[in-house]
């Protein structure tokens, strides 16, 4: 069962303090350092893990290193950062080279961190890779660098695993990797087994996909490299408190992910702009401790036959149940 | 140059008359025929090839065959309904083996009808294979079903090509096959040359993907195997007068279809429920004449220095340039 | 408290059976009566009274009066069908005298009708008034003409109710009375006590409102004159069974619906495409008396402090208590 | 005619350099002062006015006035900046009267700043009053008090115009002032003179507005104190070049600013993360001058003609017209 096997961790992110382009210095008017931040992770029950951005190892990082063990805590992820400003073109699309050989160098930087943290987890989100206007790049060209150079970082660390968090927009008004399906051809067309995929729920909303769907096509491709857990309002990424708005796309995410046998990290991922932090993830763990409770108490047998059939009013009749007051 | 190969098709279906759900009974408050309306395409001025869907066959198809070629008029495809109410829950991924059975025939039926037409493309919009609520269906099941009957057909008719026309929703509120990516993962997933995909300009939209991106896609993959041009406001599948709402998305999908040298039919699929059919789609012949010379305007040296700079002003400069009084 | 004055109304059409653009024909096969469709309500525990549309009346009034009292049921409103074919460009704001006369014409039948029904509620779903294409119509006239039509028949029916109830569109692809601000900025502009709005659940998403706020706005302006209980995608106006995706929403609509003392009908609009009616109504009554019970769970007292603080954290501590195993 | 009239005005904030959650630090990795800012308008042919954030004054306000003195420029608006960190749970409508004070008191900071700079025009976009989270706040209390508040400056401030800028969302997730109606309701409950509303073009399609058709009210209601061009991709407040994407509403809304007699500034809002400001808002003048040119080819009676007709096959011929290569 999902909730024996739960392991929570969270983007480091959620603590440091959170901007926006009207205040660019941040709701807290200060960013906590990675040490601070990972003190503070520290604090809140539950949380097993911590997901690091390339560039929050603003100490060196065996420091943090130390400061993790000294904590109990256990890297996820780290992302790597190719959306800062001098990528803000593109990062690993970049068409011109002494670029993208930069943003590929920073993909390096993060292997070595990750060695040094004992981590094999790799994200790449590709956020300034993509395009704002009709025109503004041919696609045939972009969409063919990308891979190869995907493929290129792929084959030279094949011991690790590189995931493709896809998201439709934001920063650029089009990202290329823009969906669960589009990360999947990107992989399928490399063909290496150390490629793979990260589902955000808020992302996959913001897509227009169904969560608890895409996640199964992707355990079936064998692809599903890790999810991120927050809520939106399914037009943009908002980052919001877990099970705050969608409820029952939550629980049928909780469900299919039980139901997959997913063995990774449940990895919160929110901005609280206007929120504590550390506030904010317990009310995640809070949150998923308890829509974890409630997806148990869905009966599988009932809801399986229901779904057999077809017909909505039978399944809702099944997962209804489980509010009954 | 798209203008010189340029060959205008129509689905019939905006001739016939258009309902929806409050005016059931049509709003020109009677449907055309099938030969009705083919003779009313006869009288559009540069329509050289009709779409149909299955059930417009409501003349003995030789029929229908002989006064297309009384009025000098091809056909582009058919698009096979399995979207009427029987299966409503679903067709060719019906768990209800009766059902897909009918489904199935229904495609074969098809199949015969295109073979007296003289026509080998066959269209599979899959409008009932969806879900409308969470929790509703086994999204493992549902998929593997549907990709495998497809894979059936393909094998059965290795001399059609099926070309699965994605759609995000509508009548469903979620369809399986709904996105390029998605139709495209099931097309290589089966492997058969005789599997494409249709990409309808309102559909990408709704997807929130770049029509012209996903051309570029599919045509590398080969798996493009024909469009449908309307227009729409981005959430809903609006099937408006070609270039009236997206005119500068509508200029780089011609501008694309120029430069991966599309061969097929440039086909009209719009539904004008407020206006008088014959009166649309001369509106989206004249219309789409006058996109593909301004397309040609764009100078495609410039414009293509201007993409591998990646900077949208460049190829805003380049763009604009051809609307300038 | 809202439970004790629980009155659930429905819309006959969710009985009657649903068609769409692609199953004109409905997707039972045939459409109930509406006495049999009347019927059917009478069987559904927890249904007292019926929302109708004009055209709905068959059977000559009366019959349909005598069939209502025998099984006990009342009139919650009746809606005029200004949306047929024939008004396809425009009902109570058409240019064409004759078109528009002929609309008022039906409310003024459906008037008489409410009167033998001894019914007050008149709702305005002005569905076709409106426009597809930008430069389609001169927005001052238009406006202009549908204020000055609705005046006029607020004058010449003080007795009666009118309600409009807006939406963004469908079947236009903008609806002149488009959002709860329009409408009451329409109402105001007249200044009839007998004009108000209702309020949508499914058409507040779409037009981006949160409904809760909206019904607190429309209370203070002695305008909410109904509602309609129903669940969307927020794209669309989906007419899904109550509480099937927008949990928090739907709650919070109860709550505040209890906090304005709302007296009116809780009326289910929905439009159950792929359902048996009947049992998509007795899902959405015994889904809808789940909900208020769990609304009324929520510490009202400490809901008031946390607002007062405006932290969501306070808040979301406070409404998650509801749903704790 | 609107060319002749044509005022262009810039918001600063295009040129100082922009920065999002992604790229706090800006992706020029350097803020331009406002006086550098003021100095890179200058050399932008075509414009005469500039809009400022009341926190653009890092320079004492004659020294700004002296600045843009030198270079020929006028002041077309300051936008008070209530959306700082501190007021990040509301300004105007804060529940906190300490916090709203200072909301107030920076409202009068900005009054005192115009004053010396001989501008009038105060513009309120009330960025940071909403909320994120369903029961997140009580909306009746908050709503009288953001009236309230903004009565009481209209009131304190007789002979400065303050217009609301209405805007969906971002950066909560949900604004008060949200769409034109609602804005409008605001004024009209407050029945002064000087409240009236900003519309700015990508926030009306953000919430779904036609540009055209709200300005068409505002104009009658004598509350259009003021325009934002830029354009958007619908879903989101993107603030890209004007004319990029939505031509046919961009020219509608040039068409109806000239049929109503728009007397105020043109001014361009935009945010070009990725592009050179000073590029950006050349490329805006260039596009501007063209539409507008585009927009006269219109032939006005025609188009009159066509819409009393409501058919859109009508007035789509008019206006297609203008674009015949």
């Amino acid at each position: 069962m999902l909730d024996k096997a739960k392991k929570y961790s969270v983007g480091i992110w959620a603590l440091k303090g959170c901007a926006d382009r009207f205040v660019p210095g941040g709701y807290e008017g200060r960013y906590l350092s990675t040490e601070e931040a990972i003190r503070q992770v520290a604090k809140i029950e539950g949380i097993r893990a911590v997901e690091f951005a390339s560039t929050d190892f603003d100490s060196p990082s065996d420091r943090i290193s130390s400061v993790l063990k000294e904590n109990n805590l256990q890297v996820a992820g780290v992302l790597v950062n190719t959306f800062c400003s001098k990528w803000k073109l593109g990062s690993l699309s970049n068409q011109d080279e002494g670029l993208r050989n930069q943003a590929i160098e920073e993909v390096r930087r993060t292997v070595r961190i990750c060695d040094e943290l004992g981590c094999n987890n790799i994200t790449l989100w590709l956020g300034s890779d993509g395009f704002d206007y009709p025109f503004q790049v041919d696609y045939q060209k972009q969409l063919i660098l990308l891979r190869e150079t995907i493929g290129e970082l792929a084959e030279e660390f094949p011991n690790k695993r590189f995931a493709l968090e896809y998201k439709l927009k934001e920063p650029r008004k089009y990202l290329f990797v823009s969906s669960a399906m589009k990360a999947l051809w990107i992989t399928r067309k490399l063909g290496k087994d150390n490629v793979g995929v990260l589902v955000d729920f808020g992302h996959a909303l913001m897509s227009k996909e169904n969560p608890a769907e895409v996640i199964c096509i992707l355990n079936e491709e064998k692809k599903l490299f890790g999810i991120h857990l927050n809520d939106a309002y399914r037009e943009w990424d908002d980052d919001l408190v877990v099970g705050s708005v969608n409820l029952w796309e939550t629980l049928e995410f909780i469900y299919y992910l039980d139901k997959i046998e997913y063995k990774g990290w449940l990895s919160f991922d929110i901005f609280p702009f206007r929120m504590n932090g550390s506030r904010a993830v317990e009310l995640c763990v809070k949150t998923m401790d308890n829509l974890i409770k409630l997806a148990e108490k869905i009966d599988k047998e009932k809801l399986a036959k229901a779904q057999s059939s077809l017909r909505a009013d039978n399944s809702l009749a099944v997962v209804q149940e489980i509010l009954k007051v």
